[in-house]
Formats: structure tokens, C-alpha cells, sequence
């Protein structure tokens, strides 16, 4: 269904050609300061258009409240959110159209459907995650007003051009790179157009992109992610550990084809000895892990880490050289697509990649303060549990409690 | 929550010292063959005690069903599953009670529950899964018996010893490799301890987790699954996309940091020319791809190839050799975890991969036969489609219509 | 939250003087003609200045749909749809903002969310079901294109005066009465302003309406509602019976006190003897039931008999009379509120109802479909069932199998 | 499906002559104390065989929890709970089996699943209602050791014997029954083996339920359900009414025909300017309703006032005496059902009623805490709202927004 979250639920419309694309927030606070400039934005570094690297198409992409908001605060009730498409023509059939497009959604939309938008993509159109940045930015604001939350994602690798992370293939992650994952900001991202914030590999991946563009081909990349201040105790046990919602959300974004956490495929190398986070006590007297393999989520529970997480994207699928491929039909071909598309997507995914996990970390922080304040509420108990079901130190189990009740977590 | 589907619902419940574990699954076809046998043999897979690679705790795992179904037959209501726990005797607290065990969820459960389960694991302990595999194993039964669905999973890698998958580091997957996926059966991947069918890197693998051993030292690892013969048209467009479900699912297997699914992060080192699954007619007439880079799965919808991918698995966090590491308190000290552990759980793994895979796909598949049955009773359009929006090849269209209403997809 | 329904999910979004009201229908078939006038007679219907009976007002509330429909046929994807509010201008602040309307939402909207639209009304007004209305008529027309099912809803008491539905207050439903049922029209329906199909009490009840709106207060009523040619199967056995779905619905719909099915309150007087629906073989050689106490569900599941129920309706909460209450400060007061307000809601919430019962049934088909159809892939049993577990007939058994497959339910 | 509720959800499984019936509790907040004692009075009272009203059927129902809770503390997990089925044996065949029986599932549930129990009743059976009755009394557990909430239900009417609520038909509720509402204890209510706290009017019922039994007949009955002291602020403004989800869960139990919440379906009849709640300031200075037809919700949001509501239950299905009906197979034939049936279900119903209210106010109270707490963590406004959107009292205000965060509504 197009609906993400269970407490703040985002719910999608639109498709390339309609009249419009949107979304319905629902479970938003009340009393949050909110009007269309907020959320712009994060619209516009989405948006197509934006540099030689992506696609030259100029979306103004102008949103519009519909609801939810008045006198510039959030009701509470449903926001509606409403970006009106410049380009309602139906598409025109050409010659292209007995064509499935190779790696496109044209032929699984059939096959599920049994018809399909005559633009092709459909709701697989780029222009659907419109109404989640919308949303993840209103999520954001929540997070960083009442938690100083901050997510910020970059381009970690375009083709084979990779950030480095660590010292030599056979490291972990290095410390230099995780103070880069403690401190990058959207500004020092956004200070190249390939949203690379490592200036000597953002300079390659840009070559390694209009080197794409040049011979009409396309490239793919991943893109990282980090989310600061996160509070703790968010994601569940089982099914919903918080890797799993985060891994659910980045793999729903278009052209993404993988996900890892903390120290992820690579961490799987190394011995338990060498991978675990040891505790220590931190500046702040609160204990804390050393190291930050975890990625900030243990037992699928947010500790209060860094959480950063990695997402792969594949090339685009649109080319602009010509591809032997079948017709529906069956009969073999050569499929040109006119047009211009974006050679390598992952600049323009970043707000993306950081609004799908603003959206996930603010669901569970609605779900988990439920059950924190709820539990807050009972009476203390008449019989002190053992201490191996609480912390053998007091002081400090009070001062979890406290956190909980007076500051949410 | 402790529930996975939407139509087919998974619910579990269990820690490791309280009197049983089990599941309710919710929304299993009626009239089909089911009783406690068929779902052990899965079970049995999952078990420890298997071999010298796994923890030699030996646990039964009987599964006895509680209800829904009668004559052996499922009734199409809510089937209990239950599975008695052993050992139920409350954990009794010792010096190693005052640390959290590093990259356990100890620290995380206080976190988010003020208390915590004596034995520590709570429901981040391996029981919770049998839960999961028995599901898994029903849903399974269902997708074999309707549509001859074939799940097989099995170690990728181990530590750094992989299984190959490419000639060389610069190829995509290679001929072999994707052989390899659309063949191997269960038996073969049974063939030695490990659970790894190429029978060299087996070996290898075998040495790295008894290496580990000797060291009271753990190992990670990876996991490959592929999905054979599923049916078509499954997943949503935008947020539960297949791939999203899939990954959602693998991430919430316990001490899994990440997912990547076709030709995964590997893949978007490939410009989309040479990446692109170009179209040809297969030999049942049928339109299909020539590669299968994108792992079954497009626009997230299946589109009938193998669906494959390949999740990481950390190095188990529970090692018998000393760590530093602090108290509860912040205090420094070092920790030394008696009992005997599994030093990798990649081979384990491998039925709780096939689980909940089996999960997403039936779950995908009654969400999938809602739509493509409930659409097939309108009445024919009267005013035909433009083509653009159909296949303009009559005969195929028809013919996806039919398969539709009378094979279900 | 704002969203209703399984498979078949409406959401909406908007208040009273917010930019436009709305809603995203998710689930839809594709392949369905559907365009904008198919929704506007509903909300024709719907909107307030129609008569004399109702607030003079006049809302156009034109529908546009956003998204979802291409070449006028749906996609399958959501559909937009929204209806822009004429009076945007918030609300002047007067002497009435002192008070919280009695038996009105301004009070709990302050203690649920801590702040409240200016308007009062919120989430809480009539507007708010454009959405569900349009949704429903959407819902309808599937089912009427696919099944033949009919709704008709009509006026079945205002204040003291109601459709004769007995022949004395001591029998059960009389067969007049379920003739009635049986065969009632929308257009039969709407041959009076006040939508009671029986035109001696039609008549009295738009003098108690007049007698209401004459004395500037206002009076409740009920609205009884029918659906013709159910599929059977409908519903789910335990905590989502098709009753128990119905009344969640219908007291969803504002102003709304009580729900009654089939026989209702009224019938739980009689003795079962008397009550029972026996069973007879129908004219078209199908079992059924010869009377209808159950209201077309036996055991929370549509047998295929008509499906009536009764929703009542309070009287309008604001009155241009004079009311003693408290302001917020806890004062007490006089509260006069101007405008100009229904004296009667129940002729304009009859095609709310429709809506609502429709949204209902779709989803219980979409959910019921996909159970039905999955199962009917499943091959057929090697050790046949004991008798008991089936119909003692065979070709009665197998005729229902085909039913299933065939023609859905 | 078989489950209920958002974040504090229950799940049931079971028929009558499976091997055990049970619930998984899912959400239910760590640190209360329970043990299996804490359930077991409730289900006493909700089993058979108490007294000469209900059948002789002497079912032990012995709860035991299964997991989530330790050293008898819940530990924020799911709760399994199960009661082992006595009678495991499969259903005999008998003449009866070629007859669906009158009002009862058999028939629909053949429509549904294409097969049934041998039992017939399966999910629909009242042993179903275990696992409700248990999830219930730990919901309801929660409610009053957090906010001192009273659940209490009572028989209001058997036929046409009816406990008294108004000085005449024409009359309101009076003052004598609205006192009996904020007043009666479930000791009160067991006085009598017919749970009505009306002694004169609980000797009629008994009478004529016993003369249902001489008859071999049964007879039907309402159960009238009063929550005291509930939190503020519950249910949502739209499709989730408190309301709309009560008639849910009340329509959910077996046998019922109707809901009706404050004034019900009389109050309809009553003009808006004699049914209006006005506003008064409470004893305790806070603002109040004076009268409350509204039952204590409105605009679908709890007000702090008394919820009150009453559901029908028809006659049961089940009787004796013969019955003139149809076969399977559509022959006429006359069925004789044997065995001990209740000839009332009202009495047990009662602990019944309470159960699922206390599902619907706890899932209400934890989607609320989450909204209310996640508010008050955000900072306060720079600007002012416009006073029309909130109490024109500041003192006032800030006493709700205390109250939020520091008592939990």
C-alpha cells in the first residue's frame, strides 16, 4: 500500500502525468511552528535541474499546505500537502512504446496491473518521492526541535570512486571517518554539487559522472547516512528493530538495490574480540560504547550513538544509447530513448535517503514515547525486582526514569 | 510489534527461561495438508547442536500445534503454535550480571524498558526464531503446493572466505554463479556442517569457525538466498516494494547488519549500460530478461526471474575470552562470559533466511491475488485502452489476463 | 488515526477553512472507467442548502481527482481527489469564543491536542466527509460493476415520528417492512426532501423538521440502511465480524449514538424458537434463510440475504436558540450562536451512510478475494474430509468451490 | 484477522476442540505486577456452569501465562497466554451434521473457508472469548493501578424485562439510573446470578430466563457497561472515534445485535435544546458537563465524563426444541439438537463486555500518551496562538498542559 509508518503515517498520491502529486501526514504533534517555507528546502535540493550533473528538467516543485496548519501551527489533525505537476499531457505513443524499457518498472506494472500509466513509470516516477521529502521535513523539524536530532546524508561512492573510510582495505571504519559521520553538516554537503563532503573524491566521482553523460550511459553510487542525537530505546525487539524499519524505508526509494548498518558487509570479517563495542563511561557520566560498530541500534534498540547507515544505488535505468532488447511482443530490437535523464542519481537522493529516515526514527520515537510514559504512569513496585532485571546501581536506574518521564527518552 | 504481514500475520512471543515459546500465524489458506511433522524438519535445521560449528546446547524444538487445524487439514484460522521451553528456571545472578555484554541488548533493553529479563537476551535471544521458522515452514508449505515456489538459502562467506560469485573483482556475477542459484536444492546445501555448496570454500569456512573456536572468539559471515518460481506481479510500487519487505524481514533477524539484493552495492559500479536486464523472449515464449542483475525484482515488483540476496550476519557478540569493558555503573572492568556459544551463526541462519522469505513472499502473494482476482471480475472496458497503456500485442494481453484468473498470477 | 480500511484504505485530510478538504483511496482495482461525474451525484446528494430541511449554505464541492485514473480508467494506484474550500478566511474571534459549544468537539479537541482550529469544528465538521463520501461512491461502483451489490440508505425516523417497521410494537420486522428492504430505490428515496420512502410519514417528519427549525432548535433521527446481492463470505469470525466493522463505520460518522443489525435491540426480546433464521432451499435452488432476523450475517459473515442495519442520529448540537452553559473560565453564561444550522441531519447523511457501508464492503471483498482465490490454487486433497468437516453433498460442495473460483464468491 | 488493537494489540487463536486456546499481549507496559491470579477471577466469572442460568458445562479455565513477565513483573514483551481445551476430541458425526443449524455459523463459515470445524462453531465458539476475557483483565489491571479507571457491566434488560432508566417512556435517562452508573461495584452486580443490580427487576429476568430453559427455548437480553474515571482526550477525531471503535469491539462479541452510547437510539427523539451536555464547573473546578447524554465522549474524544453503553445480545441460536429448517442438500427436515445450552448468554457476557472496553480505553490511552507527551516535548511557542484557538484562560491552559505531562491526560 502507499502508506509508511504506524503513529506518523505518510500517505502518497500521484504518478508523472496526473494532476498533481501529495501527501496526507497524519499524527503529526500539535503546536508545532510549520508553514510551506520549511518545507521548501529540502524540495529544492531534490528537485531535478539543480547542476550539470543531473537532469536539466526545472521542476519548480512548489508546495502547498492544504491542511492541518493555522496561524502557522500544527493542528495535529491530517496535513495535506499538494504539488501541482507543470506537465499533465498524456503521453504520446511512439515507437518506444512496444518497447519495455530494460531494468523500468514498464513491464512489472503490467504484469501486476494488467495496465499502466502511459508514461511508463508510473507511480515509480521520481516525482512520487516529492510527498516523502515533504513529510520526512516535517518529521525533521519535529526531531530537531524537540531532540536536536540531526540526519545528514552525502554521497559516499559514484561507480567505483569511493569516500575512504578506512585506512587500508583490511581496517574498520577509520577514526577520521567517524568524525566526519559526528560533525558533517547539509552545508559542507552541499558545497559540491555531487554532495560529496571528501573534496578530493567528490572531484572524481563529478568526472566519473559527466564521463557517464558524455557517452549518453549512466552510473551508480551509494549514499550514507547519519543520524545524531537519536533518542534511545527506539525500534522493537522482533520483527521492527529499528535496522529493519531504516532498511525498509531506504530499499523503497527508487533504484536502491542495498542497505547496511554500522560496520555492514565488510564488519562480517572480523572476529567478535575485534567487532564488539566495548562500554565505557563517557564525558557526560552516561555510559556509552568505545567504539561504534553497532551503528548505533543493538538488539534492534537505538543506544544513543551515531546510527549511519549506507544505501546502494543502482545506475539509472534511462540511457540515451541505443539497447538491443525485446519488444512485448517478444520480437528483438533496438530501443532509443529520447530525452534527457539524470546520469547518476545519488546527489539528488539525499534528501531523500534523510527525509525516509527522519520519517522512521520519528515513528518510533511516537510509538516508543507511548510505552515510556505509559509505563511512567504505575505506582513504584511494592517488591524490588532482582537485580539482574535492573541496573545493580541505583542512582543511575533512577536517573533513566527521569529521563524517560521529564525530558522523553 | 511482534507481528510480521498483513494478511498473513505472524505474531510470536517467547523469551529464553519463560515456560514456552510460539506463534500465532493468522491468515494460512484453508484446505491444506498440515501437521506437527511437516513443520520439523526446518525446525531441526535451525537447532543447535547440529555440529561442532554450532553451540553444542541441545534442544529439542518439538512443535506442537494448538489449533487451526482439524484432520489434518488447516481450517484457514489462527494456527497456535507452541514450543516448550526447557529450561525455565530464572537466571541466577553472578559478577558478570553487573556489566551489559557488549554489543548485546542488555543495555538497550534498559533503555527502552526500564527492566530487563534476568537471562539478559529477553526476546533478542535465538529461541524467539523458532517462532519464526515454524511460520516460515507453513507459509512455505502453501507456496510450493500452489505455485511450486522454491526457497533455498546458504552460506555466502564466512569471515573473509567467500564463496565466488565472479571471475574477477571488476565482473558482475558470473554464469556459474547464477547457475549455481537457479539449481541448488537444500539437500546439496546440507551437504557439510557449514551449509556452504561450493564444496572448497566450505572447507575453508570450516576451518575459519573452528579457528574461531579454538580462540573462544566468534565469526561473521553472509547469507544467500534466491526464490525460485515466484509468481509475478508481487510487491507494491512505492513504500512495500518487495525488496523493501525482504529487507525489513533479513534485518530483523537477529545480528544482521545488512541486505542487498541483485547485483546489491557491487552492482552500482556498473555504468547502465552494461548493468540494464535487457529483454528477450525466453524459451516458453514467455518475455523475460537475458541477466538478471536487478534480482527478480523491478520497480519492486517480482517480475518472474530468481529472485536472490544475500544478507550480512556480524560476528556473534556472546565470546568466552576476556573483554574490557564497563559496569552498569561506568565502572571499568573486564568481563568473562562462561557457557559455551556458537562461534558463527551464519549456518544456523540458514532456515531463518528461508522463514522469512517464505513469509514475504505469502504474504505478498494474498495481497497480490486481492488485487489481480478482484480486478479480473469487472466487466471488459468498452472503449479499449490507448496502447500505451497496454501491451499492444492482443494475444499476449489476453494471455496475461488468463493467467491471472486461472493459475493466480 | 484518519485512515480507514484494510486493503481498500481512504484517508482525508482537512478542516473547515483549511486550503481544500480530501482524500487518498488506495486499493482501487485498476481497469475500472471512472472520472469525476461518476463521484458527483453522491456528493450532490451530500452537500447542505438542498431544501428547506437544511442549512442553506451552498457548497459546490466540486471533485477533482488527482491522481490514479488515466484515459478515464483506473491504475490501480491511489487516487487523489480533493475539493477546495470557498471560505478560507480563518475564523473572527467574538464573544462566542468564550464558550465551548455544548455537546460539541471544541472542549475535548482542547484536552486531546492542547489547542484547537479557530473554527471549532476541526477534523469534527460535515466537511470532513466529502472525502468519505467520495471514497464510497468510488468503493460503490466497483461493486455494482463487479457484483450488482446495491445500497440504498434512506430516513427511517425523526424525533418520536418512524417508518412503520412492525405491525405492532410487540411483532418482529413486518414482511412489509422487509419488502421495502428488498426493493427500495435512491431515486424512490429521494422523491421527498427528507428521504423517508414512505410518504404519510415523509410527511410528518418534514413538519417535526419545520417545527424544529421554527423554534430555532433542532431534532435526531435515524437512517436505515440496505445492501443488496452481498457476495457471501464477507467478514471475519472474530474481531472483525462484517457487523462489527458496520458499526464502526456508521459510528464513525458524526452525530452518530447507535448501531443496530437485523433484528437489534428490539429482537433480543424475542425467544430463540422464534427468532431463528430457519433455512430453505431458494426459488434458484441455493440454501438460504427463511426470514432475516440476523440481518444477512450469521457468525460476523455476509450469508448472502440482504444486510440492514440503523444508525441514530442525535440532534445537531448547535442551535440558534439560547443556551445557559459555562465558558472555558468555568463562568456561567448565556451562549447564542448566529448562523444559520440543520435543524436535522439524517436526510443529509443518507448518502454518508451508503458511503461508509460501501467502504466497508469493499474492503471485506478485497480481504475475503484474496482468501477465496489463494485457497481455490491449492490442489485438491488426497485423504477427502470427514463428513462433518464439509457439506454432506458433493455436488452442492463443489459447486461452492466453483462459485469461489468462478465468479468470485 | 484475529487481532485487536493498534499498540496494545491482542491476538487470539483457538476452537472449541483444539488442543488449548490463547492470546499473545502485545504493548502492554513493563513494570506492572500480574500473575496468573491477577486473570483469574474475570475468567471465573465469564465461564460456564455457575449457576442455574448458564449451561452446566463445567469448564475449568485455568489461565497460564507464558511468557513476558518475570519474577511477576511484566517485562514490556508479549504476553503468551493459554488454557488448555479439555475436550480434545473430534466431533462425532450425527443425523445433526446434515443440517446447518438455525442462526449459527456452520453455514457461513462452509461459505467462507470452503470447510468447517467438525464442531461447527469453530472461531465463533464463546471459548474464543478466553483470550479476550484474559487480555482484558491485564488491559483493565493497567488502567486502574495508572489512573484509579473502573470497568463495570451489568445486565440491563432479559426480553422485554428492562431495568429501569427513566421516570417514563417519554423521559430521559433519570437521575436514580445515571447515580446507579457512577455508583455499582462488579460485587453489586454479582449479587444476583443474573448480574442485574436491580434486585425487583433481577427476580423477573431470573424468572423468565428459567422459563426459557423449561421450554427448551432461550431468550435474549442488553448489557449496559459503564467506564468511570477514564483519561481524557481518547479517540480519535475521524474513522477512530472512541465511540466507533467501542461499537467495534462490542459488535465483536458473539450473539450481539446492537450498540447504543449515552442516550443511545432514544435519545434521538429529544430535541437539540433538551439533549445538549451544557458546561458547568465541577466541584473540583474543573470544567464539566451538567447532564451527559453524550455518554461521555464528544466529537468522538473522551471528556472525563462517565462512558456508558449498552449492547444487544439476541436469544442464542442453540435451543432443544426441534426446529423446522433445511438440509445441506435443501431437503426440509426437522433438527433436534441435543446437549446443555445456555438459555441466556447475558450474565456471562458481562465480564465479556468489560474485557473488550478495557482493550479499546487501553489502546486509546497509549496512542494518546504517545501524542500528548511527544507534544510537550516541543518548545514553547514564540508567537502566540489567536486566542479562538485556545482557552481564553491562560491559568487554565497551562493546568491542561500540567495535567498532560505530568499525570498522563
Amino acid at each position: 500500500m502507499s502508506t509508511f509508518g504506524t503513529l506518523f503515517r505518510v500517505t502518497t498520491y500521484g504518478e508523472s502525468h496526473c494532476a498533481s502529486v501529495g501527501a496526507i501526514i497524519d499524527g503529526c504533534p500539535p503546536g508545532m511552528p510549520l508553514s510551506d517555507v520549511d518545507i521548501q528546502p529540502q524540495m529544492t535540493r531534490r528537485r531535478p535541474g539543480q547542476s550539470a550533473l543531473t537532469t536539466p528538467r526545472n521542476e519548480a516543485d512548489a508546495v502547498q499546505i492544504q491542511s492541518g496548519v493555522e496561524a502557522g501551527v500544527t493542528l495535529g489533525t491530517p496535513i495535506g500537502l499538494m504539488v501541482k505537476n507543470k506537465d499533465q499531457r498524456p503521453h504520446d505513443y511512439t515507437e518506444t512504446d512496444h518497447y519495455p524499457r530494460p531494468s523500468h518498472a514498464d513491464w512489472t506494472y503490467l504484469l501486476k496491473y494488467g495496465l499502466k500509466a502511459s508514461s511508463g513509470g508510473g507511480r515509480s516516477s521520481a516525482r512520487e518521492t516529492i510527498g516523502r521529502v515533504a513529510a520526512g521535513t516535517i518529521a525533521e523539524r519535529y526531531l530537531k526541535m524537540a531532540y536536536g536530532v540531526e540526519i545528514v546524508a552525502f554521497v559516499s561512492s559514484v561507480g567505483k570512486i569511493h569516500l575512504p573510510e578506512s585506512a587500508t582495505d583490511d581496517d574498520l571504519l577509520s577514526e577520521d571517518y567517524l568524525k566526519l559521520l559526528s560533525s558533517i553538516t547539509r552545508e559542507q554537503v552541499d558545497e559540491n554539487p555531487v554532495r560529496c563532503p571528501h573534496e578530493e573524491t567528490a572531484d572524481l566521482m563529478q568526472e566519473r559522472i559527466i564521463e557517464a553523460k558524455s557517452k549518453a550511459d549512466s552510473i551508480g553510487g551509494t549514499v550514507t547516512c547519519v543520524i545524531r542525537r537519536s533518542p534511545v530505546g527506539l525500534g522493537e525487539p522482533v520483527f521492527d528493530k529499528l535496522e529493519a524499519k531504516l532498511a525498509h524505508a531506504m530499499l523503497s526509494i527508487p533504484a536502491t538495490k542495498g542497505f547496511e548498518i554500522g560496520s555492514g558487509f565488510k564488519g562480517t570479517e572480523f572476529a567478535g574480540s575485534v567487532h564488539n563495542d566495548a562500554f565505557i563511561k563517557k564525558p557526560d557520566g552516561k555510559l556509552g560504547t568505545k567504539t561504534n560498530r553497532s551503528g548505533g541500534v543493538q538488539g534492534g534498540i537505538s543506544n544513543g550513538e551515531d546510527i549511519y547507515f549506507k544505501i546502494a544505488f543502482k545506475s539509472p535505468a534511462t540511457i540515451s544509447q541505443e539497447q538491443t532488447t525485446a519488444k512485448y511482443s517478444g520480437e528483438a530490437g533496438v530501443l532509443a530513448t529520447r530525452g534527457r535523464h539524470d546520469p547518476c542519481v545519488v546527489p539528488r537522493a539525499v534528501p531523500i535517503v534523510e527525509a525516509m529516515a527522519a520519517l522512521v526514527i520519528m515513528d518510533a520515537v511516537l510509538i516508543q514515547n507511548s510505552r515510556a510514559f505509559t509505563a511512567s504512569l504505575l505506582p513504584p513496585l511494592e517488591t524490588p525486582l532482582p537485580p539482574s532485571m535492573v541496573i545493580p546501581n541505583e542512582t543511575q536506574q533512577e536517573k533513566i526514569v527521569d529521563d524517560i518521564v521529564a525530558k522523553g527518552l
